[in-house]
């Protein structure tokens, strides 16, 4: 989930991941995957259009759309190691929803709800099971997250792989299959000029931005235990389950109210509101609140504004395009389902510009930042 | 894709892998799991009996089942690492088609055939994609793969997660959404007293037994350098892609041959073939021919028939229950579709005894050696 943010003190760059070379590998294999479509045919079946691209794969059946989605939860689970040994507390069952979070908001972004997700946690040594708590919170956090996403959880794979995952730590990942029914209710990405951009508020960094995270806790004196100015550590702030966004879009398909786009603010950070393929202005104009750990992250860092949302989601982690007579409809229905959420902003036409702006910040993104789709 | 064999000089236990506490972590999985069904109810949908368990999770749709599998290479990408320092050769074009073969011979044991399969590649280090040909091979391998078992490549992800993968590695694994359509297709394990038992042939060790093969490579004086005997290096051979048996259930399907039962022969070697919940005697009169390599594993090993056969699949990849009077018909079906086929041997009832009998070496595993199903 890892994605990089604009070069700082304590940039991707800086931290030594490459991301130029893992673009190139990820174009080489969007090209070839792209050329496999045609295998669909055999099956009577077809991929819809603009499906490239999108964070969930959709393949169109007679009466539905089927939904995949592979994910990965990123170096989230190395924070939980840290506070497990500093503190003796698992967070596991945290790092458990984490990981089908990752993986479920990733699917809803099509308008498809999650059905079925599988867990693949590959460890380097068989003797990371040895913890109860961290392995049975990580079973019942896996689980707890499927219910929360209304998604049963199928199967797994746990392979202890010496020689290629370090001693001691965890690949946590895994795949989701969805489903949009009836098709009608698929989010294929129109839209529209003067449509308005409702956010819902997020937990925290939820998995994105934590190898800056993590880099900042090494320079902290107290390190996670640091207090962040509401009670808890930094480490425990970190670690705030991630929102599992899929109870508001069936919320919104229940009532009828059609989303054009969805998006699951993770790497990035709001950038991301300009994924979407055509050419729009995403103006900002109410941000709200990043709450502690943003408000801390920015300080500690320090970041500018420009950076930090650039990099986390600061306070917003999922963003819906709707037609503005449906905007303060789509909020209450989120209200209702329990999440904070509110009119973020709206859609602009600028002829071929595409930027997000945040109006209140006086910063700008135009297109050319956001690198990959 | 590694799992146990009986523990000798090469074994896994002395690998230093507590599959103790691996199985643990899954049991435990399976129980956090199996609470998770009842999530489907609001989807109008449910899971099939007698999924939970199986290589492939199912859920039952009106008129098809979906089918979602996430599995993983294990470590056989090592071994491609080293030939490749060894000799600058990349065989990642093998590994490609192993990581699709390894998840969609999971599929089809439901009697799935699987549409869309999805690539997780986690490196230490976004160097790993700086070579490229290792790159390029991988991803068109893996898309030679889907094109062989008959299915889209939809998506992936590929996260540098530094601190998780060592530096120079990779885990590669995915995931795949298949469909029985129409739902009389499914294998739902009807074995049944007098089943002929259709072998299908392996192009080598497959993605099994991979960390037994590595340590033995340390252990010859040429390494994998070392000929077998048939003008192949020992790693050439160990890195000859996993046959894909897609195309066998396939055309068996078409042609309206019903499978009992079907076993995708990996970790555990002939062992699995009891993998179905009834308990039978699966008596094995024609073990077909190991190959080169299964030879020259034994000699070097030295393994023992018992040994050899409990570990690698020892020239038989996939079995295929069918009823007595299909056998003939089975076999020539695999063969027209490209395969190296045989009858293997035969379902017994022999009251609640659950075995494994391989008569020409006088070998028998009772069901006790098969701990995971």
């Amino acid at each position: 989930m890892d994605e990089p943010g604009k070069p700082t003190d304590l940039s991707y760059a800086a931290s030594g991941v490459d991301y130029d070379m893992l673009d190139l590998f990820k174009r080489e294999c969007q090209q070839a995957a792209a050329a496999t479509g045609g295998a669909l045919a055999r099956h009577g079946l077809a991929e819809p259009p603009k499906v490239r691209g999108e964070s969930a794969y959709l393949i169109e059946l007679a009466d539905c759309y089927l939904a995949h989605v592979e994910e990965g939860l990123g170096s989230k689970n190395l924070v939980a190691d840290a506070m497990l040994e500093a503190t003796g507390r698992s967070f596991y069952h945290a790092i458990g929803v984490d990981t089908v979070a990752t993986i479920v908001n990733d699917v809803i972004t099509s308008g498809a709800l999650p059905i079925a997700v599988a867990m693949h946690a590959a460890v380097g040594d068989a003797q990371w099971f040895a913890h109860p708590a961290r392995r049975r919170d990580l079973a019942a956090g896996f689980a707890a997250g499927c219910l929360a996403a209304g998604a049963a959880w199928g199967g797994g794979e746990t392979p202890a792989l010496r020689g290629i995952v370090e001693p001691g730590a965890a690949v946590l990942a895994g795949s989701a299959l969805g489903r949009i029914a009836p098709k009608s209710l698929r989010i294929a990405g129109d839209v529209a000029d003067g449509d308005a951009i409702i956010l819902l508020a997020s937990s925290g960094v939820h998995a994105n931005g934590i190898t800056l995270c993590r880099r900042l806790a090494e320079r902290l004196p107290q390190g996670y235990l640091t207090p962040i100015g509401d009670g808890r550590g930094y480490g425990e702030a970190l670690l705030a389950p991630t929102v599992i966004y899929v109870p508001f879009v069936a919320a919104c398909q229940q009532a009828g109210v059609r989303l054009h786009y969805a998006v699951n603010i993770t790497g990035h950070g709001w950038r991301k509101l300009m994924r979407a393929d055509a050419s729009f202005v995403y103006r900002m104009t109410a941000l709200g609140d990043p709450g502690p750990l943003g408000r801390f992250l920015q300080a500690a860092g320090p970041l500018d504004d420009r950076e930090a949302y650039a990099t986390f989601n600061m306070g917003a982690g999922f963003a819906a395009m709707v037609a503005p007579a449906e905007a303060a409809r789509t909020v209450a229905l989120a209200r209702a389902a329990g999440f904070t959420a509110w009119p973020g902003g709206r859609v602009e036409r600028q002829g071929a510009r595409k930027a997000v702006v945040l109006e209140p910040l006086g910063v700008v993104y135009e297109a050319a930042s956001l690198g990959v789709r």
